[in-house]
C-alpha cells in the first residue's frame, strides 16, 4: 500500500486574503482610528500593498468594506439570537444590556459606525455611507420590535432609542468608565412611555 | 518740526502667537481630525515649529490647550447669556435649540469634545482629559438649572440630558442632515417627566 500523498496546503484564496485584510482593517481602524495608513494596515494584515490594490481601488473602499464586514459581528454582539423567544420589549432591552456590558471592556471605543462617521468628517465618504447604512439597520431593528410590541409611535420610538444608544456610547467614551447604567435606565423609560409592556410576545 | 518717528509695528507677543496657534489647532482638529500633524498645524497657524515647541512640550499638549480654548466659544454658542432672565427649563432648552441650529451647519461635525475623545481613543490622553472636563461642565450646567427648576432628581436629569445631547450630536453626524428635532423633543420629554414646569424662575 502506498502512502497517501499529503494534500498540499491550500494557497490563500483571494477570498481569504480579502477577509484577513478586512478583519485587520476593522480592528485597527476601531482601535487606532481611520487615519491609519495603508502601509500599517497591510503590515497588520500580513497582506502586500499589491494584493490590497488588486482587491480594492482605494483605502476609502477598504474602510467601507471593513465596516460592512464589522456589521455582522457587531449585530451578533448586540442582538438576541434569531430564535430568541423574548418579547419585543425584551429584544430591545437586550441591545442596551449588551451595550452596557461592552462599554466596560478595555477595548471599548464606542459604536464603530459613529466613530467612523465622526472621524471621516465627510458625509459622502464611502465609509460614512456605510456607517449610516448600518446605523439605519439598528433603527430598523428597533422599529420592527416597536411595531411588534405595539408601541404608540414605533418610528419615533426607534429614533429616540437610537439617540439613547449613541448618547450612552459617547458617555462611555468620554467618561472612560462605561455607560453607567444610563443605556438601560433611559431605554426602559422610553419603552414604558411608549406603552410597550412585557406581555406582548 | 521734525517728523515723528513712526511707532514700530509691534512684534507678535508670545500670547498672540499662542492664541493664533490654538485657534488654528481647534479649527483644524475639528474639521479634519486629531491626527493632523504638527507640520500642517504650524502651516495653518502661520507659526514656526520652533515657536510651537517653545510654547508647548508636545502636540498632545496643543490638543488639550486647544480644547480648553474652544470651550469658552462653544459654551457661548450653546448657553444663554449670563443675564438671561429665562426659567431654568428655558435655560436648558436653549442649549438643545442651539444644538439643533448648529447641527444643520455645513461645518458641523458633532460635539468637539466627544469627537476628540472618540478620535484619541486613550482615556488618559491630555486631550481626552480636557474633553471629559468640558463635558462635565455641560453636565454641571444642566444640574445647576435642574436644581434651580426643582427637578425631581437633578443629578439623574443632568446625566440623561447629556446622553440626549451627545446622542443627538451623533445622529447629526451619522445622518449628515442635522439632529432632526430629536434634541428638542427628547429634552422636552425629560423635563416634563422630571416635573420642571416653565413657571419656576
Amino acid at each position: 500500500m502506498t502512502e497517501a500523498t499529503p494534500a498540499p496546503i491550500a494557497a490563500p484564496t483571494a477570498s481569504s486574503t480579502r477577509d484577513r485584510l478586512l478583519d485587520a482593517a476593522a480592528d485597527l481602524f476601531y482601535r487606532e482610528g481611520m487615519h491609519i495608513g495603508v502601509e500599517a494596515l497591510c503590515r497588520a494584515a500580513g497582506v502586500s500593498k499589491r494584493s490590497m490594490y488588486q482587491l480594492f481601488d482605494s483605502k476609502d473602499e477598504v474602510i467601507a468594506a471593513s465596516l460592512d464586514r464589522t456589521a455582522a459581528a457587531y449585530r451578533a454582539a448586540l442582538f438576541p439570537a434569531a430564535d430568541d423567544a423574548g418579547s419585543p420589549r425584551e429584544r430591545i432591552l437586550h441591545v442596551f444590556r449588551r451595550l452596557e456590558a461592552l462599554s466596560v471592556d478595555a477595548d471599548f471605543h464606542g459604536c464603530p459606525f459613529v466613530a467612523a462617521a465622526v472621524e471621516l468628517k465627510v458625509p459622502e465618504h464611502p465609509g460614512s455611507l456605510a456607517a449610516r447604512r448600518h446605523k439605519n439597520a439598528l433603527i430598523a431593528y428597533f422599529r420592527h420590535e416597536a411595531e411588534a410590541g405595539g408601541a404608540q409611535d414605533p418610528a419615533e420610538l426607534s429614533r429616540h432609542l437610537t439617540v439613547v444608544f449613541d448618547g450612552a456610547n459617547s458617555w462611555g467614551v468620554v467618561q472612560g468608565s462605561g455607560t453607567d447604567g444610563l443605556a438601560i435606565s433611559m431605554a426602559t423609560t422610553l419603552l414604558d412611555a411608549a406603552g410597550m409592556k412585557d406581555t406582548a410576545g
